[in-house]
């Protein structure tokens, strides 16, 4: 296949060309303010500059089969002046690929969500409350692209991500505060920890990515609106740190209760279908 | 009450304005960009420049009870090049005037939809379904807005209005239309003319939207989470037409079917609750 990948530059974007690119042809589409310091070698880049015609063109010109939609800009608890950023990165973006793929009747297009789209809902509900403003604005892409698979025969599905970890991670997630305060010693004031986490290793990640782009190019496979890749396990936070220091031979200070959950802190995570055929390997 | 209006310098928001001013003290929001020409005379003018501190800090100042937030960008089928000023204009200012609220934490916030968000839906069902982009737009707004509501007391309720006409109305409406064709004598192709249209006079509109904010602004008061301001009746165009000739004594040359149905023309208007207590009264 030839597909369209962006958010090329991030953890998943990487690990995912790695995985993807001996089968298949990669072009990956950057913004002007993208770092361009790591790209991976992929058969061609394009740099977007608004121009939805211009994207168009070169969707045709390249004969893309499908996009994999995986920039996004994440903040967990955002600023006022975070927001104008947020809007053009999650729902923009999104908006400019789709009509892109309208104009040069792309087949398919993989979007990427979060299962904090899903607050509280209860299993396969899909009911929308989201965590916070970031995941808002994933499901408001959701809402603009129901235009678009009302009006083309694009197919589309959104794959939603619960948390992932895998070397080479730079985001600042769970596992490299543990990192750092393993190596420190210092003392980490976390919440009570009972909140329970549903994590993958991102090499499952990809395989899950890959499933559903197969399912996606083939007209006569019958999709779901949405998959979640889910370990299918929910652990504690305390049980995790436990399990780290085990895993890693290393004692982790952290002060349990030393501040309080966040306003909306995820109890316990969403519980979505995952694809079919696809199963993670990799136990923590 | 001390409101903010958004959107003043449009066909709403000036009849609007002159209807509220005897009673409630009027601040306006405009944008840089905005056509200051024929400003209302109001207390306050507030130019949003991106910074929602500055303008949270307003809404602290003059007391805001609540807003009226009626800017939007129109547009029936979009240009590519449209999308990223749509979706700036009709996502990103409700959600900075959503995050100032919360900051300032004002009391209540009335939005304005459309019943094209409801394309081909059942009665009262409030299934979405998109007319045209703008119209996603609207709605990605409110999921946008769920953030909000989910965690504050915000008083939020949207109005959604079918076709409103009336005095000076600059808008390229169907009964500018009318009004050129019947002045020129030239023949306009329409389509064939059996889409039926919910039309509302401006005087109507704008005493359902006061009857809506003294719900919101009464806290006694439970709400819909939206209304439709409908005349509650559904005239076919081809019937509206003839109702003009009638009422203003001319002729028409109408090519009925000379161009064809838009793609997703709306040909039986969406039908929803409308406020209580309020009835239209100038029947077309």
């Amino acid at each position: 296949m030839n597909i369209l990948i962006t958010g090329a530059t991030g953890f998943i974007g990487k690990h995912l060309i790695k995985h993807l690119s001996p089968k298949h042809t990669l072009s990956i589409l950057i913004r002007r303010n993208s770092d361009c310091s790591s790209l991976p070698p992929v058969s061609s880049v394009f740099t977007f500059q608004d121009n939805i015609e211009e994207l168009a063109d070169f969707l045709q010109r390249n004969q893309i089969d499908g996009i994999i939609h995986l920039a996004s800009l994440y903040v967990a608890e955002h600023k006022s002046e975070q927001i104008k950023e947020m809007i053009l990165s999650n729902i923009y973006l999104g908006t400019a690929l789709l009509e892109a793929c309208k104009k040069a009747q792309t087949k398919w297009f993989l979007n990427t969500g979060t299962i904090w789209q899903n607050y509280n809902a209860s299993d396969y509900s899909d009911m929308y409350n989201p965590v916070n403003l970031y995941a808002a604005s994933k499901q408001a892409f959701l809402t603009m692209a129901k235009y678009y698979t009302e009006t083309t025969s694009l197919r589309f599905c959104t794959l939603k991500l619960c948390d992932t970890y895998g070397p080479n991670d730079t985001r600042r997630k769970i596992f490299s505060l543990f990192e750092e305060i393993a190596r420190t010693g210092e003392t980490l004031a976390m919440s009570p920890g009972e909140q329970k986490l549903d994590i993958i290793h991102i090499d499952d990640a990809v395989t899950g990515f890959e499933s559903v782009i197969e399912r996606l190019n083939d007209d006569s496979i019958s999709l779901h609106p949405e998959y979640v890749l889910s370990s299918g396990k929910q652990i504690p936070l305390r049980e995790l740190a436990a399990m780290y220091e085990e895993k890693h031979h290393v004692k982790l200070n952290i002060a349990w209760g030393g501040r309080p959950y966040r306003q909306r802190e995820v109890m316990v995570p969403y519980k979505g279908k995952i694809p079919e055929n696809w199963k993670p390997k990799i136990e923590y």
